[in-house]
């Protein structure tokens, strides 16, 4: 059975369909998943965080490909990493791997040789590489037409570019950290505080908590809250903390939307501190 | 050859891509289908109507996978229904299955036992059953890891959530029912009166009729319009009434916007009558 | 192997999925994949522009259904087009085939026979050409039940339904056409203008350029900015001019998007000129 290829862009709804085309036309028989074409635009860290998300809960040995790429056709490396866990990453080398390194980890890292794995006939395109090179790419590798020594040269996993990632503190009965995104859909927050922390901090589920969050201009939101399994535990239109679906705290409302209620900005750094009361 | 699992949420757009990836993870040859992840947030009856319209256009013995859960984590139980027509749909039971009752009528209903049919590393999550409990089950289910018997304890058809379904009156020249939804895209009204009721009260197409719209403060259309087989037989811009696309009367603008243009809320309850001019 | 049948329609997200079971219904071992089911509503034009990008990434003998069908259960032909290339495109013969005419050309065309290619029980439905005509007959055509004669019966090519398409013109040191398109996430400008014409009349990639944009009501754009390979050589916010992904010139802006910056209107006619400083 060959690997799948799933794709993520910030091409839109509908952009993406060229890049699937052109995976079945290097391999018909391949399986080509999208997760993704509404990335938020030129924003490396919902790569990033979304590919973090994502990659455990694919088989192993699944072709990534991930094209959110603001400095296309530029001297960006187009790069392909396999991962600890045997899966790849096709992608532009600009950050998008920061998490991934972290877990499952990286075992090597090639960039893309354009004169073996480009579509032909594109030479003159410099905007596109979505298609031209990285699906492609990913298509030939998938089908076996190449193997990861095929991608292109290898560079070292410690040239692969990073952007700092915010950690977390922890003291009794207090952990603190980042807010790392915001679900769309739902509003809710996502922290870069694992919930095995606050258990340490002594913070468990099924008691209350005071949280306290704050942007660049201040405070906006501090109260005491229950922390709760789910959203359903609290009454319609309250406040919960929880455990968030990849070990990390989450805030949410039940019903409704902690983000638009307080008028947070997915673009301005949020911080969190979540204190046993 | 394996059943097809189909999928819809309310997550929004990628919000389905670790289901699929569960699925995947459990057997690579399954073929998993999205059918949406922009059902309405939170609104169970719009997941009733998107199953019952979807379901009979699908082969026999699919695996329908429906996670609009505002209770999620919570005593809802979580289930897998088997349909008269051999397909399955595994959801939250919470007033999803009330539509799939009436037709094509679901022959028996069990619950998802945890302790075998739950993604092992995820007890600590209770928000995420779309991926750890509904997604991971299906697939089981579809590759023929467990069988029927192997999702979890039966339980009486009966005791399946249902939320009150309006009826519809037919009199000699008139037809009376509720408006059912609103095409996000176009604005057609779909309503519940089937056009064999129509029919039989001698309302036939071709004919103009009355249509009269009610919402909870008043009329909110009252006007003779021509009752015709499709949009293009009425000048751009105008109302027409047709054979909506599940047997039911439906009604729109041509090259219009039907909701839009009178100001209607899909959450306001609307009643519509017809009547023989 | 089976062709592979691609989709897009202007139903809305979620608006395709009776469609693609409707497909699977008549034969579970195809591959359905999903263009976009977003292309605007109503926009042949539309339609039209995105299978002339399409069809030539996707595998030879692919089976394109696409339905943006203003006039669906009116006298307009549902046709299926067989393309020089070998692939065929199910569609309703309004306009969305001009561009394919030209490239890759069309070989033959067939009206589809009703009686026999439509799905069983929709005798009464004329709303839903695409779940009952449409994707019903792609799927037998794909599938081998009928080939291409079995769809019914030819029609010359020279009927099939175009809209008038904008030309170019090119002097020395100066190119002009129109805009095709606007992108949606990107909001980049496509236009008419092949690069090879650009080219030959002495602009070349590189070079600074005096790019003006008039609309119905008047100048809209008239500045000297730069030709280069891609976004990424100009500074983030500048507009650049460069090579579409399809062969024709293209202008957009570094990380933003030169519609919204200029008050760009789809809808509204754009002519643009390129001249050589």
């Amino acid at each position: 059975m060959k690997p799948i290829i799933a794709m993520q862009t910030d091409f839109g709804v509908g952009g993406g369909s060229t890049m699937r085309g052109t995976c079945l036309k290097v391999d018909p028989e391949l399986e080509v998943y999208e997760i993704s074409h509404s990335i938020e635009k030129f924003n490396i860290k919902a790569a990033a965080r979304s590919l973090y998300h994502i990659v455990p809960y694919w088989p192993a040995g699944t072709v990534f490909v991930s094209v959110i790429d603001p400095g296309v056709g530029t001297s960006r490396r187009a790069s392909v990493a396999l991962l600890n866990n045997g899966s790849y990453v096709v992608t532009p080398d600009n950050g998008a791997l920061t998490l991934l390194l972290e877990s499952p980890g990286i075992r090597a890292v090639r960039t893309i040789d354009e004169t073996v794995n480009r579509l032909k006939g594109t030479e003159k395109v410099s905007i596109f590489h979505g298609r031209d090179l990285f699906a492609y790419c990913a298509a030939r590798l998938a089908s076996g037409i190449i193997g990861f020594e095929g991608v292109g040269p290898e560079y070292p996993v410690e040239e692969i570019v990073r952007y700092p990632e915010p950690g977390y503190t922890c003291s009794d009965g207090s952990v603190s950290g980042s807010v790392t995104g915001i679900m769309r859909t739902f509003g809710n927050l996502e922290t870069g505080i694992p919930v095995s922390a606050a258990e340490a901090s002594g913070i468990l589920a099924g008691n209350d908590v005071r949280v306290t969050i704050s942007s660049s201009s201040g405070i906006v939101f501090d109260r005491t809250i229950p922390y709760r399994a789910s959203f359903g535990w609290v009454p319609e239109g309250d406040e919960v903390l929880y455990n968030g679906s990849d070990g990390d705290l989450g805030i949410g409302i039940n019903l409704g939307n902690f983000a638009q209620r307080y008028g947070l900005d997915p673009e301005d750094p949020l911080v969190i501190t979540v204190r046993k009361e």
